[in-house]
């Protein structure tokens, strides 16, 4: 399989599928496209239909979409989604409202994995602050047990919410003690450290 | 299973779990919630985290969000899914790109089933009407061989789409002769026709 990815300092949506077959040890070649060059639209038009980043290739087909790569990975390695049918259920809709959702905290806070700075926040980052904390509280309570993660074990909800803890870090973002826990075990990844040295050798488009 | 609806001539992501726990025939009680009530958002928080509807009801756990209501759903039944791998990822994709796409036409063409009217389509809503056909006669001509679906038999990503038949032909909107025979398909689905009618039961907010 090969893994068509962004700038690692700057894709979030690149950082999610990454990081899971990283997790997975799964066989992959990455595949790093430069997102600001001179025609990395064309390009990335040759890997997908919509021009964008990631897309997963195996054999003859171009899976883009996060949450289909999401999906093709877990057919392989099923322990990238909870066993349990409920909590399965649930870490899809966690996934599905990252995917869809926090359009504020997306907007305003782009991922910028060396950027370290304080944002003064206002009322609607506070709402989706809110409801991420919540989310990450409901799911470690009701499914987390016997592990760091939200559902125990490593699954694809915590690769999709890696690049939130990045923000949180970034632009120092008031969360709960336990949310700030959650980030930092995300941040503490042995694969997402691989993932911020690279970042970090990257140039940073200030 | 229980699952939570909106009104039947607005709620476009009500529509689509429906329609493919109807075609799957898959047994389920429906309940209906006012999204124009007073106390709405209220009442739509006792059945999900985000206040939004659909939402599917299993014995303890509630799901949230579209996509994974598709997956819980195509987990009791297959069929839901195209069978072959390839197709399954890129059904998957469409409807990820669907869930988190398509603004443009989601924002200036909402769905109302009873309308009947002609809009002046502008070059940014032109652009994703190129590439929803696009993607459509992709799907038929790579996987749609031995039925009328884009992957030959009905599938979520049939019924991801069926809202936007309905646009098309609310507002008149332009699209290629193939797209509009794919949208008459899914407008003419029992399934649909059954929802119709009680859409066109409900009070229009003109």
């Amino acid at each position: 399989m090969k893994l068509v990815i962004g700038n690692k300092n700057y894709s979030s949506w690149s950082l999610r599928p990454w990081l899971a077959i990283k997790v997975a040890g799964l066989p992959f070649v990455e595949i790093n496209h430069d997102l600001y060059a001179d025609n990395a639209r064309a390009e990335r038009l040759r890997y997908g239909p919509t021009g964008k980043v990631p897309v997963l290739i195996d054999g003859d087909v171009a899976i883009w979409e996060t949450p289909a790569i999401a999906e093709y990975l877990a057919e392989i390695e099923p322990a990238l989604w909870p066993a349990d049918r409920s909590a399965r259920a649930v870490a899809r809709a966690v996934c599905a409202e990252m995917h869809a959702g926090f359009t504020v905290l997306r907007t305003r806070c782009p991922m910028d994995v060396q950027l370290r700075t304080r944002l003064d926040v206002d009322e609607a980052l506070v709402a989706e602050l809110e409801r991420l904390t919540a989310l990450w509280a409901d799911c470690k309570a009701r499914f987390g047990a016997g592990g760091d993660f939200l559902f125990g074990r490593f699954s694809h909800a915590d690769a999709f919410f890696a690049p939130v803890a990045t923000r949180i870090r970034s632009y120092g973002l008031p969360v709960s003690q336990a949310a700030q826990a959650y980030a930092d075990t995300l941040l503490a990844l042995p694969a997402f450290l691989e993932w911020e040295t690279a970042a970090a050798r990257e140039v940073r488009r200030a």
